[in-house]
Parts: structure tokens; C-alpha cells; sequence
């Protein structure tokens, strides 16, 4: 399989690579497309990797008839103008931006919650990746709709500079950097999040429509109910920027259809592939981003603590949910798309 | 009025003293309390004051009968080893502890949302300061709940790191500048917060009981129905310490009994004393710690952002609350019931 990796040189796409050198996904060729400034860099050994890696060449350059696969990771903008190209040349497109998850002739998946929508290959040739926070809150929420049925869904997030890609942790580094060693100094200036970032929250994550819901907030409401196949769920939801280089958290309150007991969640959401649980009895009983972001085993999974319900309510309970954003939820749900789609014979 | 301030070295305690160089309560005379490593220090000369201060005394050495106010900002331990010897001395103790709290015949008192309860001096001479993330949520609670009627409150506290006090301050400091010189560190040793905070996210504060909930929800659970004069009021909350240096914020999500809209939350809150409001025509449309920690003035308030409601509900909403948890949270509060305590009279 010949497979295009479109945004190959930013924070997304060279977890992509990272992957792709782990098996994830079995490959013969690998793409890599950035823009022009990049072209002729030799990623594999600027990231250590022994992959079967052409030279980084522009998306204008690229010839979509030969690809199998492209997955879009370069942002919104060059989805827009480039992937419906690809996919009329043929490739599968598996596109990390917001540009089609809208679309109703484009799958959103995340493959342990709604696989059998890629049971035939899409007409649009298009696949559409969640935003980063759904995916990893769906993993969740979907084996307790089976175990308990969803009532209602209040989500706050404290989402890590990683979202914001390599400026984005680097301003987080620098600025940090410039507190430390003044601490009367004046707040930074606006930067990559808005607001200034360095030991402080940025409540709004994305422009706030008329409503004042956060454009990161909105879709977190309309993915979540279109994965989870309940367009009618009660869901809503802050999302704040937290200075944290890696890994999203979530607190997660859910009202549920039946009665619910701790050690019952617990071991409903235990026996699900790629989550895990952290007991009570477990101590710590919580994850904690820097800790997942540590290897590569804790970063391929949606990690589940602080599970316990109201003393005075059992249809209501809390989730802390941690995640990488950069694997979980990006890079590693969308080459897990094009694994599913193997898997299902229509992918050559 | 002579005041004694006991554990004036200390995070709050400093900060006691600061407000009453601003004139917050007018005092005569100040008992500076600290314990024996601190004996004999001119916190006027260390802290930039001009107060009528006694040097530092241990509260063994303190003659109560000559005190009028004491305010306890050492510690639960300390309050419980000595308040009530200095409450039985004849000195209105106010305590920020977390000590007498729950006690029946101890008021617990937000001024600007219960100061009935202190039409008459309370038998024990013990008034209890609320808990730091308490008291910024009821102040802006009570008025909503005037303005629409609480059915269900839902938090998520984003907490920091002056929460654990001086230690607490320097030690995000310090680990905060280990990662940044290097990155690939093993993750610093537990430690005033029981994990390492720094670029982390810790959700539990305090020790969590059977049920799940850290000491930190249960205080925000039982005192807000307490000081609301709710006691069946439907709240669950959960509690993060997060890598800012002062500033707690909360994100709140309120089911109304009437229906609401976002403009009329605005203005509901915005008459209210003491509560900055950032209506959604403003930019930003919220408050942020780092900011709110800048000034005296903002310092001083609490701030409210993000007031919106849900498109498809007229009876859920969210806010986003801001305040100093030392100022409004603790030294501010304490020295508010003392004003309050002055006016009604009974206070010589």
C-alpha cells in the first residue's frame, strides 16, 4: 500500500510517521507532502526512523492516481482545497480536519465506536476524522450507553498546547520560560491560543458563535452525538486550554437511563479494548497527562479514572478521561480508520 | 479593634495583612501569630507595611482575653489545638479552617450571601470561613438562584497551586523551571500535591473517601448547600489542581428552574456587589487567572465569563468564575465578617 501523509512535517503528521514505523498500519511507500519550504527534507533521519520514505514533496506535486491512502493532517485550509482532488484521483482520503465532518455523505469515525460505517467504501472516497476531544470522550461514553444508557452528558475539558501544534508548544515553552524568570513580568501577548497561555486558562478554545459556545465546543456536541448514533442526546460542554504540553483531560458528568454502581462502570468500561481503568482501590485511582504521555503504550490508550457516583443519586456519575491528543485523538484514530478499511477487502 | 492574626507568615496570613494596610477593617492594634521559628520577626519591614503590628508571637504566648478578633489562617491542626482557648478568652475567632465548619453552632458566612446569621453574636465566638472554591461559586450562585432558581448545579474547578500555600508556590516554581530545562526528565516526586503539578493536571484534591469524592467536592457540595440555605440542592462537583500560580476558576453548569437567557443572566449578575461581569459582547468575554491576579481591584472581585445557554435548553447554562482564593477566597472573606461583625454592634 502507497500511502500520503499531507502535513507530514507538522505535529500530527510526524506522529503519523511514528506510528506508521510501528506497524500500525503495513505500508510499501510513504508520501510525505508539506509545504514548498520543506520539499527534499529527508525525514527519516531527521526523525530517527527507518521508513520507506520519498523525499518531502507539495500536495500540487503529488499524483493522487498512484496513491492507496492520503490522510490529511495539515489543517483545515489544505483539506479544503486539496482532498476532494485526491479522492476523485482515487485514494481514500482520511482527512484530521473539521472540513467534512459535517458532510453527511462522509463517514466520522473512530473505529471502536461506529466501524460498520465503513463496511463499503464511501462514494466521496472521503473519510473524516473527529476533533480530538470527541474521540476520546465517545470512547468512553459509547460501552457506558451499552452498559447504562445516556441521559445526559456535561462535559469540561482541559485541553494541552499540543492542540495548538509546534508553535503552539513552543510558545508554551518560551513564555513559561519568561514568567519563571519574572514573575512581575507583564501577561505575553496573545499568541497562538488567543491568550496568553503560560500558567493560565483560556476558557474559549476556536471563535464563539452567537450562542457563545467555542467552535471546539460545538463540535465536540455535534460529533459526539453523530458517532454515538443519538442525534437527540442531551450533551454540552466548556472547553478550556490548560498549560499542559501534552494529552487532553476531561471530567465527564453523566446522567444515566438506569441505576449505576462504581465497581459495575468499572468493570463495563475495563473489559473495552484500548481503554484504561483506573480503580478506585487503585492508587492513584486517577491518569494524569504528563504520566500518559510518557510511553508509547499509555499514549494509544484512552485512560479512565475518578469513576464514582452521587451518594444521593445513582443515575449520575463522573469520568476523568486522558488521552493524547496526538494519537488518540488524531494520528492513531485516522491510520486505525485506514486499518479498518483493509481489513474490510474494499481497500486493495 | 485589636486583631490577631494567627499564621501571619503564611500565604493567607500575609495577605491579612495587606488588606488591612488597605483599611479593609480599621484596627488599632495587630497580634502578628506564627509559630516559634517566626518569634520576634518585623513583618512591617519584610512586607513593605506600615502597620500597627506587634512583633511575631507564638499563639501559646497570646493573652486572649485582650483580643477582640482573631482570625486562624494556620492550618486545620492549629485551629483545632487553639481556636476554641481563644474563642472561651472572649475573642470572636474567625477561622479558615477547615475545623468548625460542619459544626451546627458555628456560622459559616459569605457576607455578601448570609450575613443574617450574624445579627447576633454567635454563642461558641467561633464565625468559619467557607472554602476557597466555595466561596467564589455561592457568590455568584446566590444571585442567579434569586434571578432563576437553582435545580442542579455541576462543577469542575481548575485550582492553583497558592491553594498549597507558599511550599506550594515555589515548589510549581521549581519544577515548572526542571522540565523546562529538560524536557525528557523523569516526572518529578509527589509532592505538596500529592503528584507532580507542573505542565500536569492533578484531580484529586484531598483525600477521597469510600464514595469516590475527594475532600475538596465534598467541602463544595456540603458548604454551598449550607450557605445557600439549600440543603437539598442537587450539586456534585469535581476538583483540579492546575499549573497556575493564583486564581481558582470553576466552570459551572446550572439547571434553572425558570427559563433563562444569557442576556438576562448578565444583568441578573452584573447589579450584584462584589461580581465582575464579562457579558459576551465584550473581548475578551471571560475572565483568565493570570489577569484576574494582576490588581488589587480584580484581585478583590469576583469575575464572570462565558454566561451562555444552552440552544436547545432555556434551563441549563454554563459560567466560567474566576476569583483570588486568597483575597475572596480566604483573607478577604474572613476580614468581611469581621466588617460585617463591627457594624451589627455587638462587636465593641
Amino acid at each position: 500500500m502507497r500511502i500520503a501523509v499531507v502535513g507530514a512535517t507538522g505535529a500530527v503528521g510526524k506522529e503519523c510517521l511514528h506510528l506508521l514505523q510501528q506497524g500500525v498500519v503495513p505500508v510499501d511507500d510513504i508520501v510525505p507532502v508539506a509545504s514548498g519550504a520543506s520539499v527534499g527534507r529527508d525525514l527519516n533521519s531527521e526523525l530517527g526512523l527507518d521508513l520507506p520514505l520519498a523525499p518531502v514533496t507539495t500536495v500540487e506535486a503529488v499524483d493522487f492516481t498512484k496513491v492507496d491512502v492520503a490522510v490529511f493532517c495539515a489543517g483545515a485550509d489544505t483539506s479544503r482545497a486539496e482532498a476532494e482532488r485526491a479522492a476523485a484521483a482515487g485514494a481514500l482520503v482520511v482527512d484530521n480536519s473539521s472540513a467534512f465532518r459535517h458532510r453527511a455523505d462522509v463517514p466520522l469515525i473512530v473505529p471502536e465506536v461506529n466501524p460498520h460505517l465503513l463496511a463499503n467504501r464511501p462514494a466521496t472516497n472521503l473519510v473524516a476524522n473527529p476533533n480530538c476531544s470527541t474521540i476520546q470522550l465517545v470512547r468512553a461514553l459509547h460501552p457506558l450507553h451499552a452498559h447504562a444508557g445516556l441521559d445526559e452528558v456535561v462535559v469540561a475539558t482541559y485541553q494541552a498546547a499540543s492542540g495548538g501544534g509546534q508553535r503552539g508548544l513552543a510558545e508554551l515553552a518560551d513564555t513559561s520560560r519568561r514568567r519563571l524568570a519574572d514573575p512581575d513580568a507583564s501577561v505575553d501577548p496573545p499568541g497562538r491560543f488567543g491568550q496568553p497561555l503560560a500558567f493560565n486558562l483560556v476558557p474559549e478554545i476556536g471563535l464563539s458563535d452567537d450562542t457563545g459556545f467555542s467552535h471546539e465546543e460545538r463540535k465536540i456536541v455535534a460529533e459526539s452525538r453523530r458517532i454515538l448514533g443519538l442525534p437527540e442526546l442531551r450533551i454540552s460542554a466548556t472547553a478550556v486550554r490548560v498549560p499542559v504540553f501534552d494529552c487532553h483531560s476531561e471530567t465527564v458528568r453523566v446522567r444515566t437511563r438506569r441505576p449505576v454502581s462504581a465497581s459495575g462502570v468499572e468493570d463495563a468500561l475495563a473489559t473495552v479494548d484500548g481503554l484504561r481503568v483506573y480503580r478506585r482501590t487503585e492508587s492513584p485511582s486517577y491518569p494524569m497527562p504528563r504520566q500518559v504521555a510518557l510511553t508509547d503504550e499509555s499514549r494509544a490508550l484512552v485512560h479512565v479514572g475518578r469513576i464514582r457516583i452521587d451518594p444521593d443519586d445513582d443515575h449520575a456519575l463522573w469520568l476523568w478521561i486522558v488521552a493524547d491528543n496526538l494519537w488518540v485523538g488524531a494520528a492513531l484514530n485516522a491510520l486505525n480508520i485506514v486499518s479498518v478499511a483493509t481489513k474490510t477487502g474494499w481497500l486493495a
